[in-house]
């Protein structure tokens, strides 16, 4: 088998073979197909597409190439959530302790946050002494004890879609539906969950940017799941505003545990329950999804989820006071009001506008090699539909280097967009995928 | 200016400036635009195309990456030939001696073959003591004094059309028109010559199957001749049967010293005239294409065609005896002969099995690094729409090496296609470009 002919295949718009595709990955993480053969086929599948079958071997291939997880040893039904990216995105760190006060397994590994949005990981290490750095036997032990651990990605998972993930950005191959579907679900297969629930996002402020294309990429990857023998549903979500009110690593954290005592945001709860109600029934099919919702909501009222939440920061490692005292957070002192120069209706917040104030804040990176400022953020104070008034406070920016405090609060301007007409209250769910 | 961005627009099917193109060559002849990215550019290229203001563009800046030879000194105007490869074709050695002896220069760069079809340079080392590496001094007074030289490529000409080259091959990025065009003319344009003549083989044996193709080749061609300030033209010619009778090196001097003596094959002879009469009229406006083609005969029956052939070989350290002691050429003494197993006309001459049967005899290179054995190759005894009776010599085959011999009269069987019903003359030119 020679690499210029499988190029030469995809480039004619023939179908690729379980067999060439194994040989493709395979000699590719081994180093033995040079990168200039890799974009040269990336760009061949980004114009003529890869049908269901080979996006399925093409993921199947990706999630052998490296370490899978096994988490036979841990007794119940396994789950996992991934999420596309989305500014303000504290969704896990919220339904993972209901889930377990549930009795669900929530194994998770999670990445670090670059550019506009951040990672769960980022957010936990900024509870003082959490780790999120586990190894294999402790995060199992510990989501068959506890029902829920988070750790960073640990092992050589999935390498041959670290390898293409890199390629595809410098060379303009990122095409939209069938590479990125398997790159994301190769990591998922190989962390080894029995059920995976996906967060599709879609939006200005999201990688899709219309409700077609996010039906395509949820459709793929359940196809994929199901194909590998995972249960898997997609929820597609709006991204046309920061989920909560809270962007930023401390002060999301800060809302995760006002959410787990009952007082979070409407929007945010809504896709908790949402994405929570589908979890349990896959984990357990006897229980109707209304049924789950009530089960979903008893973790709160009764305190389990939060005392969950507790029992996790103890865990690992971190300070479980954090629950009852915020200043453990140490959030930025110094806070900078931002108001409002019109009167009106809030009719969009550019989400990635807002996660860029953040970021440049100190509060995400622009580089892997970048170091975080876990206090700064902003804190929302208007939501799409909401009415404001001149010099009513728009948003609160929380900062300590104040470097790039003016280009921050032009960000900020720049992100919300004000009418004079009333605005009706965003849909959160688009749409379920299963 | 970053090359992701520009690989993303030509992608997005958008047009590439000059200043971005440039920008390309550039960074990439200097190694500062990796391979995986230029290839991901050329299969964006590969699907989307380029226009022609777009190939003209590429081609001046692969022409500019490297050294251009300056021919100012050359008295009158300075002719080119060009052909897109055949087997058998000995063109340019029957051609080159009689534009000289009308008054012509020509200063050839030639390339060596590889594959099925010969090189020019390799044609001429069949004579014993010709040097095909002339310096630019010695290569500029040959042509003011004697009207022709032809040398190798000599120095660093367009460099990034090499590099470029080498990767289109392994990564299945050969788009038929634009890439090509570019490649041939940015080493034309480097070659200095004021006229450039192009012929364009079309056929089976040829690169171009169809007419259409081999059309839009020759057009994209002239029009960067033409965009170049060069007076360009293009013949589309046949290359559904060898050029002429003799497929390999000494067999074709011999060929070609038989043509500069007035018996040259009949096909091998049109071409000469058709590109030759060309050629005198593009250096010589005032010539009618008639006149020219009188000039042409004229050279060969005066014998002054002949003379400088004689000359040529003498100027480039060669033994020119040659033309009148073809035992001097080696030619390799055991003859095989290959008779037909039917009776009936000769329907088609495969070329490129016969220039494959030349060169597993050790008359061509399958590889670079390859060495070549001058005196074997291929003799034909029909051409397409000749009448053969079963045991009637179909070729000859010229052998030393004998390891290979089984393969080659395969080749042979194989390359003709012998029918019951009668075959019509093929027409060789197909179209003149201009």
């Amino acid at each position: 088998m020679r690499m210029v002919d499988l190029i030469e295949k995809k480039r004619n718009k023939e179908k690729l073979s379980k067999e060439e595709i194994d040989f493709i990955i395979k000699s590719y993480t081994a180093g033995e197909i040079p990168d200039y053969q890799m974009s040269a086929l990336l760009m061949a599948i980004y114009f003529n597409k890869m049908d269901k079958e080979e996006t399925l071997n093409l993921t199947l291939a990706m999630r052998d190439s490296g370490d899978t997880l096994d988490l036979s040893e841990i007794k119940g039904i396994k789950v996992d959530k991934h999420s596309t990216g989305g500014v303000g995105d504290k969704t896990t760190l919220v339904l993972g302790p209901m889930l377990a006060a549930c009795g669900l397994k929530l194994a998770k590994m999670s990445g670090r946050g670059l550019g506009h949005t951040g990672g769960t990981i980022d957010k936990m290490e900024s509870i003082p002494g959490f780790k999120t750095s586990l190894s294999m036997e402790a995060f199992v032990k510990q989501v068959n004890e506890l029902g829920i651990a988070i750790t960073g990605q640990t092992g050589n998972l999935a390498p041959a879609d670290k390898k293409i993930y890199a390629l595809r950005d410098v060379t303009a191959t990122v095409e939209k539906i069938s590479l990125i579907a398997s790159s994301i679900m190769s990591k998922k297969l190989a962390s080894g969950a029995d059920s995976i629930c996906l967060d599709v996002k879609v939006g200005s402020g999201a990688f899709m940017k219309t409700i077609e294309d996010a039906k395509k990429l949820a459709s793929a990857m359940v196809e994929i799941g199901k194909g590998a023998g995972k249960s898997t549903i997609a929820i597609i979500s709006e991204m046309d505003e920061p989920l909560g009110l809270a962007v930023g690593n401390s002060l999301e954290v800060r809302e995760v545990i006002e959410s787990l005592k009952g007082r979070g945001p409407k929007d945010l709860m809504e896709l908790v329950y949402c994405l929570g109600s589908y979890m349990i029934k896959s984990a357990k099919p006897e229980v109707s999804l209304a049924d789950a919702r009530k089960l979903l909501a008893a973790s709160i009222t009764e305190g389990t989820a939060l005392e969950k939440f507790k029992a996790f920061v103890k865990a690992q490692g971190g300070d479980e006071n954090v629950v009852n005292d915020y200043s453990l957070l140490k959030i930025a002192p110094r806070v900078i009001e931002v108001l409002s120069k019109e009167e009106g209706y809030v009719a969009h917040i550019q989400s990635d506008l807002i996660g860029h104030a953040s970021m440049i804040l100190g509060g995400g990176r622009q580089r892997k090699e970048d170091t975080i400022d876990y206090g700064v953020g902003i804190e929302l104070n208007k939501k799409v539909s909401d009415k404001i008034l001149e010099n009513e406070l728009l948003a609160k920016i929380y900062v300590n280097d104040e470097t790039n405090l003016a280009n921050a609060i032009d960000d900020i301007y720049e992100a919300f967009r004000i009418e004079k007409e009333e605005i009706k209250e965003p849909v959160l769910i688009k749409e379920i995928v299963e």
